[in-house]
């Protein structure tokens, strides 16, 4: 399992060296490989959507907010490539090793785009007639494929560098103003 | 690798069943499973992403072009669920097995949204101030985060009933008309 995210038995070394502990020893804590990935993946995600709902509530305006979840996703992900490439893989298989902290993420993300729409629609600057859920797709789907894009890229790029005209396309799509708006 | 993606055994006795022919016939047509698994992948994804490019090409205005392409898209992975689990997974791993067919693919689904973009643009639908190579992620992530949304969910619904909704996102954004644009 381990090796279909690119990992390998050098990565249980590399976590034995970095605890100070013998390769066996990690097995004391851990049944199996697929146990460290999926705490691995537990701790990181877990670690990273909290910071993403920390960031959104200590935003003011809603824009601002939208601007502070899009910035912090995309350089945790700039920052940890690793995490990645597992979450990008193990979010999109057939049989998710991790299906349980998905599901907990995807509520996550859920209640924090919830905070974002609900001031942004107290404010009157977001729509009001918006179909929750498919927002969290919209916004969570567009974020991935560009990290997505980034990882499989030929030439380095800064990631976070896309976040100002993500947060443009979010906000006012790509219809003219007035004139494709037909809601 | 087959077994990333659910595949198995069976399914090569699948393939022979349907081709009529004896399992071990197949491994004369394909080196091994993981020959067929990318045969498989280019066969229908040059289809599908084919069949994308017809419907575009025969719409009449820009939105018509739009609503032709994301309705396509999810209607054929709606009706094809295998190839959508492969394209999810494929798209998606450190090491895909199809890179050069998912380049080709980018590159099919790139000219597209660059048809729609041109024929707004003309039509004065559309802004003229888009990145194009972000307008691409900023759509296939939102379609793909909807069709892998799909597969996962615990009860079954239309997959084709998010195309509006998605589309008048995609035009529209989340934002208030003339509150948020900053453009």
């Amino acid at each position: 399992m381990f090796a279909r995210h690119g990992f390998h038995q050098s990565t249980i070394s590399q976590i034995a060296r970095e605890a100070g502990v013998a390769d066996g020893t990690i097995y004391l804590y851990f049944k199996n490989k697929d146990d460290i990935m999926v705490n691995f993946f537990e701790y990181k995600t877990r670690d990273a959507f909290e910071s993403f709902r920390k960031v959104v509530q200590g935003a003011g305006s809603a824009v601002d907010k939208l601007r502070a979840l899009i910035g912090r996703h995309l350089d945790v992900f700039q920052r940890d490539p690793d995490l990645a490439v597992v979450y990008q893989a193990e979010t999109h298989l057939r049989n998710r090793m991790c299906e349980d902290q998905i599901k907990e993420m995807s509520k996550v993300y859920r209640d924090i785009v919830v905070e974002i729409l609900e001031s942004g629609q107290a404010e009157g600057t977001m729509r009001k007639d918006l179909y929750i859920g498919l927002v969290v797709r919209f916004i969570i789907g567009a974020v991935d494929e560009t990290i997505n894009t980034w990882l499989h890229a030929e030439t380095a790029y800064d990631l976070t560098s896309m976040a100002d005209p993500l947060i443009d396309l979010f906000l006012n799509g790509i219809g003219s103003v007035g004139v494709t708006a037909d809601r």
